[in-house]
């Protein structure tokens, strides 16, 4: 296996291996573990404010030297009318009674007080703090905020879930697309259309590195050695892996909630938009089947945020019934070692295989 | 490339590939191309009666020496119930409205009128006709039929969309196992719970091989060297491909059908249980979006057994709208050559990229 390739280069990085973003999951201490362990090392921003942004961004660099990317959501957000005041209002007293019964009183925010992140606003801070590689989902920068951060040579990497969206990204000049398969846990980067079900990694990486230049990272299913030298084979560069740090040493996760994923069956994996109003993977709850049958689920980022105060009481309270503990579709024994050591452990046995093959 | 296997030896065949059987599109001719081009050809005989089982296979027979598959569809038929009765009819009623609206006069059936086949039948006549491989799907065949067939050194091909279903077919003496990942066309073989979307390719081969010792066929995605190799890296023993077939020379397809496979677009691929009440992978057309959005779906085989004579109205009116054209998520040319140079262009592609690898 000779893992130098156009992507090490582009990062500065010994191997091309990508610890996926996972808000939620993804802590200071994984970001640098990823990156001291020679690959990239990704911070969630998500949708944080700006000054959140900025401390955990000074809390990395404070763990390592190496490079790493920060990731963050380009929400498009729909205007408040009078329907989605109602909706909201009839979501919100619809979970106030469903979780109430289970004991969980969350906070649920009036729409009037809900904050949301200008992208822009994280961009600032991005340049401020001098951050080299900025990956982005849920759609593309706008073309005054790419020409500004080439400008200040930051590297970009957009999001994918279709050839579409590929090209796209390309046309608009991104330095290096994600491809997102179907197997991938949590958000659904999809941006020209969402409709489920999507395309499995199989088709959609081949299909994207036949029709753009762009060097190409795959995430979705990647989990040992197997199936990161068939994302090789497809036609990746460089190798998105987030599942598998779910129950790591560095993971934010809580006891209870790296538990239930180490007794989790294929079948309760599922895509659900119950939790924020966008399609994500995760571990099927009483809450996903609650919501997902009476379809109380307002458009992201609203869904989202309403939940947000629910989430955080049912974690508070260690119940896994109202928390999304997102999952992508291989299963693995989700260890609780480093984040630093597993990637040791996959180039060691990738490369282990390569000399078998040969 | 070394295409020497376990399955080649069983089959005894030169290249383990194998042609998908696809109800509706795959020929004698098309069995016999593929299986006198070194590969393994499959006759889809789905549910049809036995005299036109015998009929197929007969006619195969005539067109090749060579070893092929026949392929079974193990229906598990629900009783019919006043209730059965009622939506049967109301979908009818639906149905008829619908479509003549468009012109298409379809000579819907009774439900009394209805004739369903029972597997155990076809398998009759495998066995008097000598038939050496059956694969099978929707299902797992009895203990019964299991001994019976393996007395006759009949060889039992299983698909499965899960481990928890690969484990199944594996304890009840199953030879080989095809895996289907999501990106497949046509017919979902679930058989044990069938939720969407399912699990890409990439997760559930690697997750199959590691679990099950029974050699595997991997479909889904598969279209060129890359996707192949990548099916192999993963695990696979064989490599089954369907809709690299569907504008062959020796496709059922009617030209009209052909010409709409050729602008295809990613988007327009879709699962739908519209056509039969079994998810199934397709191409979007206006049937499909008006039957689910007004919920109008029987169990099947009942919707399946419904809409035939009006996808037969349609397909003789060369009217898109109402045929179920079944594709795959890797979008290829759908060249009209023969399925036998099919076959050998990618075994030279194969042999071409191998050694570039190395």
């Amino acid at each position: 296996m000779e893992w130098k390739n156009s992507l090490t280069d582009l990062f500065k990085i010994d191997y091309p291996i990508i610890q996926a973003p996972m808000l939620g999951v993804t802590t200071p201490e994984m970001t640098a573990a990823a990156s001291n362990a020679g690959s990239l090392g990704s911070l969630a921003l998500g949708d944080l404010p700006a000054e959140k942004c900025i401390e955990l961004i000074k809390d990395t660099k404070k763990l390592t030297n190496k490079p790493f990317a920060v990731n963050i959501f380009l929400n498009k957000i729909d205007a408040i009318t009078p329907k989605l005041q109602a909706d909201y209002d009839r979501t919100k007293s619809f979970l106030k009674n469903f979780t109430q019964k289970s004991g969980i009183e969350a906070d649920f925010p009036l729409l009037s007080e809900i904050k949301l992140t200008d992208y822009h606003d994280q961009i600032e801070v991005i340049l401020k703090e001098n951050c080299r590689i900025v990956s982005f989902t849920f759609g593309n920068l706008d073309a005054t905020s790419i020409s500004k951060l080439k400008e200040n040579n930051v590297l970009l990497i957009g999001t994918c879930t279709s050839v579409e969206e590929a090209v796209v990204l390309e046309n608009s000049g991104i330095d290096i697309i994600c491809v997102q398969g179907i197997e991938a846990g949590g958000h659904r980067g999809s941006f020209l259309e969402e409709t489920i079900p999507q395309i499995g990694g199989m088709s959609l990486l081949s299909q994207v590195t036949e029709t753009v230049k762009t060097p190409i990272i795959y995430a979705g299913g990647i989990y040992n050695a197997k199936t990161l030298l068939a994302a090789q084979l497809l036609g990746a560069n460089g190798f998105q892996i987030g599942s598998l740090f779910l129950g790591s040493a560095e993971s934010a996760l809580q006891d209870f909630e790296k538990q239930r994923l180490r007794n989790l069956k294929e079948n309760e994996i599922v895509l659900t938009k119950s939790f924020s109003g966008r399609y994500a993977r995760g571990i099927r709850n009483a809450f996903i089947e609650e919501v997902e049958s009476k379809e109380f689920i307002l458009p992201y980022p609203y869904q989202n945020k309403l939940t947000a105060e629910l989430r955080k009481a049912s974690k508070l309270a260690k119940n896994p019934d109202f928390v999304s503990i997102w999952a992508g579709q291989s299963i693995t024994d989700y260890s609780e070692i480093s984040a630093g050591s597993l990637i040791k452990n996959l180039i060691e046995e990738v490369e282990k295989f390569s000399t078998k093959q040969q």
